[in-house]
């Protein structure tokens, strides 16, 4: 049997593939086999030490057919804290081979922001039937949580917390969580409230134990803390604790009251999923991954192919307009992608540099006009670089001076629409609540395209014919 | 006087620029405004409230000028803790205002993975002056750090930890804890080590706190942790963070002695950076950002601009093979940039899944052979589909069957190309231990582009003349 996860010897194989951390492919395929040969006793035996993330992993690997079947071979056996670690597309697999009545009930042994999370993310038509077989508190709490959107602070509550109130004592604290039966599997802050349970202040764990029993909750207390409400934005609560390293922040209701707590587990994902979600956008791949099915693959990728192609189709009527012209000087048409090219890619830095600065809130009005100054200062000097490599290019190539020269004047005034609208664009569309990750690249590869392709053309039209 | 920092109200504004959390604009124009008039007290005023955390952002809003002005002005106010929450081209100019003396005095005062994260920015030419001015132990500790490379555990590494031994009771530990003068600012575990230092496990605090005095460590220790070593590439350490859900990692040398250990707070950064980096990398950006020099942002971007140069000039050389072809027929040249444009495009949306899964190992040898069957018949399935559609244009438009035709047909074998080399490029280049994200992207569009303008004019050629 080889060993499951690969924790040793970083970077000791050249074929990094398969020397990295995670799943050792040669188990995956171990299992796989125990699975087609039905051999439930060997697959029971190979997955028994599974940690839940790596049995995560280790489901996601294998093909639909066979994840069915493990999960069948464990049924009982199944810990439910695998399910927060699956991707969504395998987790309804396994939501269905586990049935809807075994799978509320393992919802109800998570902590209430996993079983939320999972929750929101069933698909709407087999959501009712989960919550029919759930118990009444545990619906209503999860229903309470799900009424937040999916992208806010709401859905990350953990209701399980430790809350007394600022006249104990460290010693009455500490016997209070030495007593306490239902406390939280992991936590890093006790909360100090008033009577009406509002959060005055909290007491790291470090400094309760460092604390002699007499003193008083209300000396110690932190009051330095960042109120949380359930509506904030998650990307803004991630923002806060990155900016204040914080490990746990309290959740208040409108009048103030605590009902949650966020923690930094719940956060490290979020920053995760929230920065590839800025990569997707960018790509225009939409919110299918590895494990969607083809067809949901291609429904995802459709919109962002469609505009482009309406962009793309746009782009060719521009040239179409100087169909005369190239068919006088056929060289044009050899060397116009060079420009619309150059263009793309420089306004795409640009561009890829505002999104991120717009998301990480390093670029806000108060630097922006400084910050468009430089990407157009550092797009004429681009232009300046790359008109004269493509003069020279273009005039070795065709042995016409003019043609250089034509090539070089549009390169810089290409390069120089591709620094000021690759930096523009995403801070108009974010000032319109429009997110910039989203829609910015099609707008400015339109505009690099059109510019590129009009410019080179019509200054060729003008001047060389 | 404006809030410093906005927290409440989001999304109350439809402008979300400046909306959203941090810096308030109108507080950045104040303190400039105090700055310029050289108005200190009104200064001092303004940012003796801010976080460390909101400081530094200041600093980085404020042009060169009045940064230096500001640092000038707090001098001995100045906060250590605000130099590890700066970015790296503004600490620069921080530093050298300062001073190398109290420079190297605000390292002392830090935390040791704060102190060696900075110091392995400065400059290397400026390093020695700064590691001149330092105690001898924080200089030796800071270097032995600054041994390991970049990006690896041992830059993460704080030294300061709590290790116990594993016959000391609760009670015993916990008197410990009172009574030490130098303990770590924040911590959530106590390491239990053995007679030669090395770790057997660790006890949360919360489990801590919850054991009763007469409890013996070796009774609650959790001996499930992960040992992290010094030579870890910080990515991997992040994803055992992630998949582990672990706040804090015992770091071990060789010996299995413990040395150190790494925190949450660390990979939270750690997790934004390598996403960033990512991001970064598909867009060909370098490691420049919104305060670099201009000169530095062109520079960062160069090697990007010049590949895609000499791609698009060898894309460029496929067209003139068949200007005789284009020359005949003119309605070529204005539709070929359809075709690769929409290879480029469909190759761009595979190989950003890829990279991203490859970087969050959800792709490895186990399944790839599956996931490209995905991918290729994704592509042949949006192929044929923008097959119907390209050809139906350029009928419509030209009114040449043929031409439409021969448009589909190069659509349908480029989106083929695009959706298998967009998968197997970021692949072969991981094997290869090449960073896929940071090489892919040229290899793509170079293929989508000779594709694309080869089978549309080389049918052309064949079938319409």
């Amino acid at each position: 049997m080889v060993q499951a996860v690969r924790h040793t010897s970083v970077n000791s194989d050249p074929e990094s593939l398969d020397d990295s951390f995670g799943l050792h492919p040669a188990f995956v395929d171990e299992v796989d086999d125990a699975l087609v040969n039905e051999d439930k006793d060997r697959v029971r035996k190979l997955v028994s030490d599974l940690h839940p993330a790596d049995l995560a992993d280790l489901l996601e690997h294998l093909e639909p057919k066979q994840c069915r079947s493990l999960v069948a071979t464990l049924k009982d056996q199944f810990n439910p804290e695998v399910l927060p670690e699956l991707d969504e597309a395998v987790r309804d697999v396994v939501m269905r081979e586990m049935g809807f009545e075994d799978f509320a009930s393992a919802l109800t042994q998570l902590d209430s922001d996993e079983a939320v999370y999972i929750a929101g993310l069933v698909d709407p038509s087999e959501r009712e039937a989960v919550f029919d077989k759930l118990p009444a508190p545990d619906r209503m709490q999860i229903e309470a949580s799900l009424e937040y959107g999916e992208d806010t602070a709401g859905r990350l509550i953990q209701r399980e917390l430790v809350a007394v109130p600022d006249y104990w004592t460290v010693g009455e604290t500490i016997d209070y969580l030495r007593a306490a039966t239902s406390l939280p599997d992991e936590f890093y802050v006790v909360f100090v409230v008033d009577p009406r349970h509002r959060p005055v202040g909290l007491v790291e764990l470090n400094k309760l134990v460092r604390s002699g029993r007499p003193v008083l909750m209300r000396d110690i207390v932190n009051p330095d803390m960042e109120l949380i409400s359930p509506d904030m934005d998650r990307e803004d609560v991630a923002y806060l604790f990155r900016q204040r390293d914080l490990v746990t922040a309290p959740v208040v209701e409108g009048s103030g009251r605590l009902i949650g707590q966020i923690t930094i587990d719940d956060i490290v994902d979020v920053i995760e999923e929230e920065a590839e979600e800025d990569i997707f956008k960018l790509a225009g791949v939409g919110d299918s991954n590895l494990y969607s099915a083809v067809l949901e693959i291609v429904r995802s990728r459709m919109t962002w192919l469609v505009l482009n192609m309406i962009t793309a189709v746009g782009a060719s009527m521009v040239i179409g307009w100087f169909q005369p012209t190239i068919e006088k000087l056929v060289a044009l048409a050899v060397l116009m992608p060079i420009v619309a090219s150059m263009g793309g890619n420089a306004g795409a830095q640009t561009l890829t540099v505002a999104v991120r600065s717009l998301a990480t809130k390093d670029l806000d009005s108060s630097n922006a006009a400084r910050i468009i100054g430089k990407e157009m200062l550092a797009g004429l000097i681009n232009g300046l670089l790359f008109a004269v490599i493509a003069a020279v290019v273009a005039y070795i190539w065709f042995e016409d001076l003019g043609l250089g020269l034509v090539i070089g004047a549009a390169m810089i005034i290409n390069l120089l629409v591709a620094g000021l609208a690759g930096i523009t664009i995403p801070i108009a569309l974010d000032k319109l609540n429009i997110d910039p990750a989203t829609s910015s690249a099609v707008f400015l590869t339109t505009l690099t395209d059109v510019v590129g392709f009009f410019t080179f053309l019509a200054l060729a039209a003008y001047f060389l014919l």
